[in-house]
């Protein structure tokens, strides 16, 4: 694959330009986001970028780079222009994930939240841990993300049960379903995690029906945003289905300040931090595309199936 | 050794009631500590319990065994009557404790504080974590507790080492030294761990002197409290050379509702927590040393070594 015009844009472009060093064959094009214009499109046939800047069409464009690991801000509501390949950065997200879901879920079984009370009220008021051996776990997606978290939470003796689109077994796992053999591990689930990339299927996934089939479960939402209905996520929280809510993503980010999860006892809010692509691997993600083009590779590093959205 | 009668007390005495029923060879009284008097002690020859009760004296013991990993409460300020066996409870303490140690440090570099006072003011502030391989932490004490942290710690690629008084080297450490040779991994430490028993040895080590080797490092005790100068502590915090302090053991327990410790922002208080011996492993711990007296073993398995105190 011949490309010839990178343009480069969004919150990591500075960091980026040292791309125009490393790979001297291609031109580059560093711009903050407001400085990219509709023509800009018309000179570049490579886009790099977390998303699509406002004045995104697909123009010359024959290669967009998605600097996240998800692709949904390219993807969702619109139609995928053929022949333009689409590239992600395949980082040490699940490992970022991993470590962010491990946190609470220990923090949980620490009793981080009560000691944490107690001390205020100088209060010595001991209580015994569960080991996270003790603890059942349902992760939606088995991909990257999802096998780092199983593989994780599996060297602690955790059971790790996967839900996919194909219920194809997975070795981190000790067992993987699709979504409709679901329910009996979904109400023994102490946790649920979400990895799902948004895609027409997980739009709204998590919502009144599935949130009925959790007995006291906690979830974390770590996929998007999107897949989950936050009034169901809410009502869920009050009938006890769900325990409580750790949410890195959200529909509107940031979070409106109006939005009743802010202050709802049982949810945890954090800012899409859970896997913030660091430049080294931004960097690392591109060069390893580029460096397939270069060699003439069919099936190049980091390609996203744009029919399946991930 | 030839054990026939054994007094059993303490928090756990109800649980370990069907011990009678399977060890039929000897006799078993089960009390609380209230109801222990000195006689008992010229009745027993083995006596099983997490302390001594305060009508506590040798009498006719010739076994003495303790329920938890600690031993100081035994031999701390007493003399040992040199032809009593000291057995303890080996069982899942480590495993216990690495998952304590874990959860603050996780909790920390992701950083759940901030992000939990952020919700509280609806306030969207993102920020970028730290991976735990990034960390390089010290661990005093490279028995079977420090061991398993170690081990669990290297997992996440943490840089671990090790101090004791040997410094022999241990394959779960990057590194053992003694602790003379400290001084350079306590500079560089993002976090400190003292697992070490109370030993005369170990008494106030954690003092004023230690703690201006660190340069920010977190301190984290779930050794023994009395391991600690908690004044010393409370200075070098306000010095800048531990950065934040979680403390599960105290010289004094329950902490006293007037110490300064449960005020301070930079202080974590749990109430001696992090390695609760559970009945079950209770249970193990006491059958192996029964099957060892039984089976004639030279070594019987848990022994305490009564000169080192551990």
């Amino acid at each position: 694959m011949d490309i010839k015009k990178i343009l480069v844009t969004g919150r990591m472009f500075k960091e980026l330009e040292k791309l125009a060093l490393l790979d001297t064959k291609r031109e580059y094009l560093f711009l903050p986001e407001a400085e990219v214009r509709p023509n800009h499109f018309e000179w570049a046939d490579g886009y790099v970028a977390f998303k699509p800047t406002e004045s995104f069409h697909f123009g010359k464009l024959r290669w967009v780079h998605a600097l996240g690991a998800g692709v949904d801000a390219f993807l969702h509501n619109r139609e995928w222009k053929e022949d333009v390949l689409l590239t992600r950065t395949v980082g040490s997200f699940g490992l970022k994930i991993g470590q962010y879901c491990l946190s609470y879920m220990l923090a949980d079984v620490q009793h981080h939240k009560k000691f944490q009370q107690n001390q205020t009220e100088r209060h010595w008021q001991p209580s015994q841990q569960l080991l996270l051996q003790q603890l059942s776990i349902v992760v939606f997606g088995t991909g990257t993300i999802g096998s780092e978290i199983a593989k994780m939470l599996k060297s602690f003796g955790v059971t790790v049960y996967g839900i996919s689109s194909s219920g194809a077994s997975n070795p981190h796992f000790d067992k993987v379903v699709p979504i409709n053999e679901a329910n009996s591990l979904l109400a023994e689930a102490d946790w649920v995690i979400n990895t799902l990339p948004l895609t027409p299927t997980t739009d709204k996934l998590f919502g009144k029906h599935l949130f009925a089939c959790l007995q006291g479960a906690s979830f974390i939402n770590v996929g998007r945003g999107a897949s989950v209905d936050e009034t169901a996520l809410l009502e869920a929280i009050d009938r006890g289905q769900v325990r409580r809510a750790v949410l890195d993503v959200f529909r509107e980010e940031p979070l409106p300040a109006e939005s009743p999860l802010w202050s709802h006892p049982n949810v945890t809010i954090t800012p899409h931090i859970s896997a913030v692509t660091g430049v080294d691997e931004a960097m690392d993600g591109l060069l390893a595309v580029l460096e397939d083009m270069d060699s003439g590779q069919e099936r190049i590093r980091h390609s996203v199936d744009v029919s399946r959205g991930y």
